[in-house]
């Protein structure tokens, strides 16, 4: 069966002949701008190395959280996703070819079919019958020149890219991407400190540790903590930094005597956590965290809500980031106060809020963005950058907070391949909501030509300060 | 006026026209299919005894908890919609019938309106002045011999129906229509024991005397408990059982010590209940039906979050499920994790987890069916069957879990003429929602077509191990 | 470029030309009926004085909270939007142009542009480069014989409007208007007592001893502050009040022994508030203000969830009101479960519920409107009284408890101008909701006729007994 849905000029658009006519002609305008990636989670080493993928096991399935959790699902073990001594890269794809129809539906399936007809050129859909054909085909694309990394991020149009990195990286592979001439894209570090501000993450002690003494200017305990975090963060800007992300449990903010939070680094240093430290001490470095954006001008992303690991077992086996982080209920409006408080009106302070909890973004994020001149509304994130979940998402924010005050898509993703698939799906998805709106007689046409552009180019560019 | 809506051979479908004619296209493959219905609270003894069905108010009006509320929210005393020495079933009706209007919009109005055309066959809409022809047209119906039950058993397309039953029923009812080969439908009993693990249930302590003392093998206390409940269970799934569910006030599982366990037991059996204990305890009780589950392979199915009878003099004077259960917010990220840590991977463990609560569908059920092979999501349930609620649902859930996922619909009703018109309403929903996606390129028209008879047919019988 | 889209008939209507066509008939039917506004914040002076408006700046820019939040979260400091002796109207005027793009998308853009159009005839957009023109446009209009405030309540087709008043105000500008035979509209008072049952009001102290011993009857301490606020009630009844709000911060109700009660009063009254006395006796008064309703009639209406004066630094420098109230999540079964017990059949006692947390429509509003005779929905409020915030509501709420439970449009506003916008508003947006029933064959177009009126006229007025 040809996978004639992926090059539909009209996918995604609204079927009411009316607005879709709308929607092409918006969509026009903005499908060849090229692409702003301010947050996700490719790795600077795929462009610094530039060599070529490995297979299409490798580069599809086994890392992408959102490909192995559905096949999960369906009974697979994750063992059978990975490449082993018992199972090569084509076994693997053979599963995935197996449970290819798991994804009709879903937003990953839509990126993927994408994927596989406009990058990969496949003129077929997968299928558990032809899987050794499909990936002998992807193969011997990723063998191409044209196939390398740099030559693919080129040729999706990429300006910008973001990766995550740990504040004690040395960055090596930012600097030496930005010393070379021959390439032209920016791919910038982001700041993400989770692993030094969470007593529980299982590292967090020798964390600690070795940032102090690399980085603590000499000094020890919770002033050495602090200085440290803001020389990484330094060096994190002199790299070309942006932003500063923080995956944390809740929200919540507090702002703690240093006493208080001395004493907490100091008994957390010895492994003598009391109760409520973690929460505490993690609420306060988050404010920390604005502190310092305040000061050094590091957008201030964060990303609330998700019970990660809830499946020990997997988590014992496989590690973390293997599908089973799930989304707690969240609410903003009390938690981030103490920072809003002292920083809501901050000159330059950019805090942008996400959200896994749809509920958040009518009743909290639309009326905090929409008087608090920090506040900057994050685009849906993980399981809601799909299509429906962003026309919900659209709906929710914008009759109170309109268009200026969200962030931008951002593809928050691993998935290098997937990455002009889903800019494209967030285009054609503001072109559809804006159509709506035009449609019925709400915003002019004209200026919807003007604010799709808005939302889609200058937005990222404006709330993320590039 | 004429009842002309119901026979609208396009109703719920979408109103645009393109859309429309690729939901009728896929309405059409599912329309004829026989009905499965998983879970409900039909009696038996219906079937069983094969009587006509008294009168039109005791059909229809006086045990439908849908329709007695909302006439009671007019203003009509819940005493006017029973028969009583003052009140003749014609009463009751004309109470009914004035109320009527009332209904234009709701769920229960589009069933009703479709059971009286096409069921009973009346020609008009109801009204106050044709309250007592209405009342005799069906009178007169339901005094033919092809209204019996068992016929209109048949006459639905009912292949399997549940009941749901007391853990100490002795399924007689069942067990005679299963040796009757001249019912050829299958009417399977539900095992639901929330009146013995809810220790605030006001027969608690009797019934778990009887439980224990009936079927405990002898054994008492705590060891006697958990045996009566694993040799009922056994009982039910002798007798058809496919599924055991649970009515919690909350989704909360805990794993208790053993000698905790039995120490609430035991106390609360004296009537000396401590704070806490209730709640300990059914969420503990939770845990071990899942671990039954897993033995026996009884489906669990969780429906939690109504808080039962919220008026208080209205279920003193009338019993419970007179309309008065209204839902609270549910999470079940954190309370259904111990059973998830345990057995969530379990082979062939079914976990279907309903909700009242959407917020929880793309927040929660989405990604942990995604992941987990035992979860299963629920259908859209009680005051979220509607149509409008039903494509929420769909639109809430498939960008992360896929169609595979969830578990197909339920009528969960206590109203058995209204069954073809449940089915037949989210069959038009799923053919709805899926010609969108076809309609925006995001499932090709053939891939739809064997969706939606996999949503309609095959997810109940795989859901439920039918 | 001209304001075209303000002025197109088929405007906020749905854009399936068939659907549309439906919308427009039903629109028909209602665009000319009187606008019933039960509940707002206007002034009863402004009509009883009947000044003309002071300047565009004064009438639209400074006063409305929704105008300036959006404006201040750019980056405009609140300094900006007001006149003082650096900043004239035209200088406020000026900054509001500059950022009317802003407004893209929103309601208040929706009401704005309406207004400018259809009340002050502008013909082309705000723009920062007109700003002078437009000023000049308005305030010409403004010092024009027709556009005084009483000329335009008629012109506006308003036939009540409710005003929200201290419980100590004299009412006079009320009892004036109620005098004057050549005012022709209705301007009622609204008993709101917050700032007398909230202990942390900041004039807490001094409001309830001049509530005492004003309205007391001499009596002191906890009897005469409830003998007082039944006394204020019955003088507002007497001035035509119908119904008595309440903004609290929670909807939680308890019924406190009088003795704990009085305890709490006294304790607060010399400045000893004690943990958790301010939550219990705001619960407890809102259950008080119940038993009050349910004796003199007044309907209560309840305006939970919204976090006041969230940034202090604002509400220290510009007062209450400034823009900064965000909405906190908010759960209604539990909470006002006391009152409803008690009082949820209670002969003609109506109870409006609002919510800012639109999970509450579908979860907790349907089902209790849909039971209790008392309870009404109250209509989607403050960031959820915008097009697709409202059609969200009608699908949350419909399915469930039809259109009878609902207490129809509220404006809610102290924008006086803009109240024709938004009554049209909504008056655009029930037509297209139920014309998409009517097109889905869920409702016939001939009962669609009759519930858009009813809708529309009948239900603000059964549920605000006017």
């Amino acid at each position: 069966m040809p996978i004639s849905i992926a090059t539909e000029p009209d996918r995604l658009l609204p079927a009411d002949p009316g607005t879709r006519r709308i929607a092409r002609g918006l969509l026009d305008l903005v499908e060849q701008l090229p692409i702003i990636s301010p947050h996700g989670h490719v790795d600077a080493a795929v462009f610094a190395d530039d060599l070529p993928f490995r297979d299409p096991a490798t580069l599809l399935v086994t890392p992408d959280h959102y490909v192995t959790r559905l096949i999960h699902s369906s009974g697979v073990p994750l063992e059978r996703l990975r490449i082993h001594e018992n199972s090569s890269a084509r076994d693997v794809w053979r599963e995935f070819c197996a449970a290819w129809p798991l994804f009709e539906g879903t937003a990953s399936g839509y990126w993927l079919r994408s994927e596989f007809s406009h990058v990969f050129g496949l003129e077929d859909e997968l299928s558990a019958d032809t899987s050794d054909a499909s990936f002998d085909t992807i193969r011997a694309r990723l063998a191409e020149p044209g196939f390398r990394p740099r030559t693919l991020f080129t040729q999706f149009n990429i300006e910008v890219l973001a990766t995550t990195d740990d504040p004690l990286d040395d960055l090596a592979h930012h600097a030496a991407l930005a010393a070379d001439e021959s390439f032209p894209g920016r791919v910038l570090p982001t700041f993400r400190p989770d692993a030094y501000t969470n007593l529980a993450h299982p590292a967090w002690i020798e964390n600690v540790d070795r940032l102090i003494s690399t980085a603590g200017d000499g000094a020890t305990g919770y002033a050495g903590y602090l200085a440290a975090l803001e020389n990484r963060r330094q060096y994190f800007i002199d790299h070309g930094a942006v932003s500063a992300d923080h995956g944390v449990h809740t929200p919540r903010t507090l702002k703690l005597e240093c006493s208080e939070a001395e004493e907490i680094l100091t008994r957390a240093r010895r492994g003598e956590r009391r109760d409520g430290d973690r929460e505490r001490f993690e609420a306060h470095m988050l404010y920390e965290m604005a502190r310092m954006s305040v000061q050094d001008g590091l957008v201030m992303t964060i990303h609330p809500g998700s019970f990660r690991n809830h499946h020990l077992p997997t988590f014992e086996k496989f590690g973390a980031d293997t599908g089973h982080d799930i989304p707690i209920p969240v609410s903003y409006t009390e938690a981030i106060r103490p920072v809003l408080q002292d920083f809501g009106t901050a000159k330059n302070f950019h805090l942008i809020l996400f959200t896994l909890d749809e509920t958040v973004f009518s009743r909290e994020l639309a009326p905090l963005a929409g008087f608090y001149p920090a506040v900057h509304i994050g685009a849906p994130w993980w399981f809601l950058d799909a299509p429906d979940a962003m026309l919900r998402f659209r709906s929710a924010v914008t009759e109170t907070a309109g268009f200026s005050r969200s962030s931008g898509f951002i593809d928050d993703t691993r998935a290098f391949c997937s990455i002009p698939a889903r800019h494209d799906a967030s285009r054609r998805i503001e072109a559809s909501f804006l159509a709506r709106l035009v449609a019925e007689h709400r915003v002019s046409e004209s200026r919807a030509a003007e604010l799709i552009v808005d939302v889609v180019d200058r937005a990222p560019r404006r709330a993320f300060k590039l």
